[in-house]
Parts: C-alpha cells; sequence; structure tokens
C-alpha cells in the first residue's frame, strides 16, 4: 500500500475537488461528478462529452476545454460512469447544435452512454455517438467485445473537439472523430501492474522481470507474457503490431504513452526507439506527444497509439487547445 | 527490475534523442548534452540556463522554451551536469545582455556551476546566479550544505523567465529570481522508493506501509519514517511544515507535484486536502499547479510547495510560458 488517499471510497470525489480547487476556468460538479467547461454551453457550436472509470487521468477530465471536450463524467475507478451523469453532462453543454458521445468501447461504458443518449434525447438533445477501439493487441477482453478503446481516444477528442470549436455541425464532427478512429492503432506494454485503491494490491499478478505485451488500461491480458525486454525491443514490437494492422500510406500522429508510474526519462528514450522502428518501416511522423495521457493508476509501461492523417486532420491536431492537460496555441 | 530501458549507460543519450524527435521547436545537443530553445540566442534578452541530474524530468529540459529556461544541462542520473555543459550552453544562449544560472543546491551542482561560470566569464560573458534552497524538511543532507532545492526550482524558472521575456535586465532577473526563492519553501514525502537503472533496485529501504516525511528528490532521508498516513494527515503535516517556516502575508502559488508513480487521480485529492489547510490557516491561494513537475523517476509520493507572490510576480507567473511541460498565454 503505497497510496496516497484518505478512503477508497472518497477518491474520486476528493479528486474532482481538488480538480476544482486546481481549474477555476472549469466547473466541477463534485456531487453528480461532472466536469464541465466553464463557458459551456457555448453558442453555435457543437458540445462533446466523454467519460469513463476514473484512474486513467488526465483522461477526460483534464482534456476539458477551449478545443478539445465541452464536459466529462468520470465513474468509480475503472467502473463506468452511469448514465444520470452523462445525460446531465449533455443537457449542461448543449447549444442547440447537438452532443457527441465518445465512448471507449468497454461494456459497461457502451452499455451506460447508450442509456444516457435515450434520456439525453428524450430531453430534445440531438444526440451522436463514436465509439473507440483502437487497440490491436486483442480482440474481445475482460470488459470489451471487440477492440478496447485506449490511446486513440485523445486524437479523436483533440481532433474532433477542434472541428467543432470551428462551428463545425454534428454530422461533420461525428465523421471526424469516426474517421479518427478509424486511421488510429494502439499497443500496450505492463511493465508492472497498477493498484486500485479499494484492492489496495496489484490489480493483476506480473512477477517482477516479466512483462505482459498488449496489455490493457485496466491490466487485462494482452497477447502474451516474456521475460523482459529493451526499450528497443518493444518498440519493434509495438509499433510493428500497429503497423500490420494498418499499414499507413501517409503521415501520423504518434503518442508514446506512459501507464503512469514510468518515468519521462524512460519514456522520451523509448520514443527514440518508436522514432527508430518507424523510420525503418519508412512511415513519416508529422507531430509526436510524450507524456501520461492515457493511464493505468500506478502501472509501469508505456504504450504507442498511431494516427493516419491528412492535412486536414492535421490542421485540426494543431489547432489551438486549452485544457488542463493539453494546451497549445492561443 | 521494470525500466523501459535498453542499457544504464544509455538512459540519458536515448532520452535526449527521443526529446529532440518529439520537439522541434527545440534544439537538442545529443553527444554534448545541452538543450536550448531554437530561437536563441535572442536579441536584447537575457538568457536563463539551468540543469542537474536526470531522474527529475520534466525539470529541466521540460522547462525550456520561451517565458522559461533558454537552455538545460541535464547529467546523468541524479549526477550533476559536468561545467563544459553549463559552459557551452551559456555561450549558445547569450545575446550580450548576460546570463543567469539556476542551481540547485547541492553539491555537486553549486561546484560544478561555479566551475561553469568561471568558464564562460573567461569567454566573456556576464554571468549572474541563483541558488535554489527551498525545502524546509532538513538542514543539510546527504548531497547537501543547507537546504535542498525542489520544487521551488519550477516557481524561479517560470518567473525570472517570464522577467527576461519581457526585456528586464540581468540584475533585475536575478533579483527576481533570488526573491521567488526567498519566498518559496517545499516539504515531500515518498510512499515508496524509485529505482536508478545504474543500481536497478530501490535506492532506498522503505518497507511497505511506511513513508519518509521529508524526503528529498534523491531519496535523500527526512525528519522521520512513520507508519502509512492518510492523504489529510500528509496534507496537514506537509503544509503546516512549510507555513512553520514561512508564515505567508500574502497570497501564495501552490506546486502539488508528484514524484513520479503517484497517480494523478491521487495528487488531485491531495490538493483537495492541501487547500482546505491552506483556507483553515487564513492563506489565500493565488495559483495552483497539480502534477509530475519536479520528479524522482518511479518514486511514489509528492511534494507541496509554496511561492508567496505580490501583484508583480503573479503577473510573471500568468505570463505566456511555452515549453514542452509548462504552458499557457500566447
Amino acid at each position: 500500500m503505497r497510496m496516497l488517499i484518505n478512503v477508497p471510497e472518497t477518491v474520486v470525489a476528493d479528486a474532482l475537488r481538488g480538480m476544482a480547487a486546481a481549474h477555476p476556468e472549469l466547473s466541477v460538479d463534485v456531487e453528480n461528478r461532472v466536469i464541465v467547461r466553464r463557458d459551456a454551453p457555448v453558442a453555435g457550436k457543437v458540445a462533446l462529452v466523454s467519460g469513463g472509470g476514473s484512474g486513467h487521468e488526465p483522461l477526460h477530465g483534464g482534456f476539458v476545454g477551449p478545443g478539445m471536450l465541452s464536459a466529462a463524467c468520470p465513474g468509480e475507478v475503472f467502473t463506468s460512469p452511469v448514465p444520470d451523469q452523462m445525460a446531465r453532462a449533455a443537457a449542461a453543454v448543449d447549444s442547440g447544435e447537438g452532443v457527441l458521445f465518445i465512448v471507449k468501447n468497454y461494456t459497461g461504458d457502451v452499455l451506460n452512454f447508450d442509456m444516457a443518449a435515450e434520456l439525453a434525447e428524450d430531453e430534445g438533445v440531438r444526440l451522436a455517438k463514436v465509439l473507440v477501439n483502437d487497440d490491436v493487441a486483442v480482440t474481445d477482453s475482460l470488459y470489451t467485445a471487440g477492440r478496447r478503446g485506449t490511446g486513440a481516444t485523445l486524437f479523436v477528442e483533440k481532433i474532433a473537439g477542434a472541428a467543432a470549436e470551428e462551428g463545425a455541425p454534428l454530422e461533420r464532427v461525428e465523421a471526424i472523430a469516426r474517421q479518427v478512429n478509424q486511421n488510429s492503432r494502439s499497443f500496450g506494454v505492463a511493465l508492472s501492474a497498477g493498484t486500485t485503491p479499494a484492492k489496495g494490491s496489484p490489480t493483476f499478478d506480473l512477477p517482477s522481470g516479466e512483462l505482459e505485451l498488449g496489455v490493457g488500461i485496466h491490466g487485462e491480458p494482452g497477447r502474451e507474457r516474456r521475460a523482459m525486454m529493451t526499450s528497443r525491443e518493444i518498440a519493434d514490437f509495438s509499433v510493428n503490431a500497429v503497423l500490420e494492422d494498418l499499414p499507413p500510406t501517409g503521415p501520423v500522429l504518434v503518442l508514446v504513452n506512459g501507464m503512469g508510474a514510468t518515468p519521462l526519462l524512460e519514456l522520451y528514450g523509448f520514443n527514440a526507439e518508436v522514432q527508430r522502428v518507424l523510420i525503418e518501416r519508412g512511415v513519416a511522423v508529422a507531430r509526436t506527444l510524450v507524456g501520461n495521457y492515457v493511464t493505468s493508476l500506478d502501472m509501469a509501461g508505456c504504450s504507442v497509439t498511431l494516427c493516419q492523417v491528412d492535412e486536414e486532420l492535421l490542421r485540426l491536431w494543431d489547432a489551438p487547445v486549452q485544457t488542463a492537460a493539453l494546451r497549445w496555441g492561443r
């Protein structure tokens, strides 16, 4: 037990109170667990709402703000938020131009966002949904039918968020979100298991000196377990797994993502190896982002996400964004 | 061993290659280990150079860019950079307006920056130095005579960097840096020890279920070791330790900093407790920053830094900054 908490039951509420204190530009409803950009609803603008289990921070609350999400709904740790949260968020951010739900492909999230969509539509909100399912490691998993949604969520939220900020209509924002997901693939590796507050011990058993290739962001099993590999070998395995599934025909965005406990020093070193593989495979890199963005509590490890972009997607990626975790431009 | 590396010997060089690939806005000299903002030297502008052992990322390389550092010099993990690095950095960024060295108070850094200053002055660079020594936990430590330099480094680099960006002369930038350090105090807590690549095992012995109150960013011993405490208790202890040493008479900047392996979810929850203590103690909070900024590899834990600000320091804190790790404004 090396957790910085009071009791497991209040972890999410405590974090929301702390987030409210640090970010006056956000409106944080601690009781109902909804994080909203303070100027919402923005007249004439399509709204984007996402959410999921807590424990993946800064995803999603750290991505709320101009140029990205309108609102985020955090569930309990590794547990879907409830439909009421998303319906409440949709009502809070809808300007009349409609709301896009961005849903990572986990059974609980899919069901609850579906119910939330019905609730919101009953209230007259025009609703669209996009499913993120970028993880090439496995098909079907502990909490997923089909592929899991992981790092591509960041690309979908950023790029569709930029389109919405520019005033694109709901159908267009939805189409862009879908395109970004279709163009994205991820592969993750665990070097150690994370510890949930409720359990107080590692969520899965990974002996020291072994790694899990293809791990999910809740510690779901991957493709295989092996003796420890070098950064070079992990980059070869991960990038090749992604490229086998989606051989890019144009430039890509690269996300080298930390699972939580891997130092930035190591993530940058890993990025050097990822870039080497991409050069060897003749893949042009448009932009690279390195850091802890889609995490799994204090799991050690990393994931690689590639997103193939055309000029328009790249322009939207470069567009200004002002959130707690991602911020550039004006 | 759960490290994402090739071999310990190349960790720093690998990270610099990865940083170069991710940040085209930086000029990274991998061989000589100097990270420079690409547009340096900036005519008419005082330059700021910092550095220190690696393993504290994003400090310092992640703070290079407009509005903050002109250059950073990473040493080996937990090892001071050599004088040649800082002298080379000073030469690369000096526009003729002079260079401020920002030095965390560790014996090796102090010695090597002193030697670098002599080298740079021999080359005709006008040099000033400021020592950061904000850690109230202990006086004298494993690598320090006096107090250790920790979280305040971020405040010094940001605020003095803003002054330099506005065109303040060297004497003024130095005075501001000194003022920020004098107005800042920190206290850190370890919930687990970090692991250096070279050693491959924890840098100190911290039994599970215990914590180290007042730990240093290299795992140096603190004030005492106790059985695990709650977030609430840790906040009380840490903030009170800081306030005992510097009872603020005005508003403060708050840095709730993660040591590396503590999830953002927990850091935000801890921030809620820090803010509670500050309210109870009647301290006004001007701004709050929560995240992993001055880390200790994969150590679990956190630190609190308070910096008392007047209107001018707050204005400089809010001024635009564009670095890999800290970025706001235009």
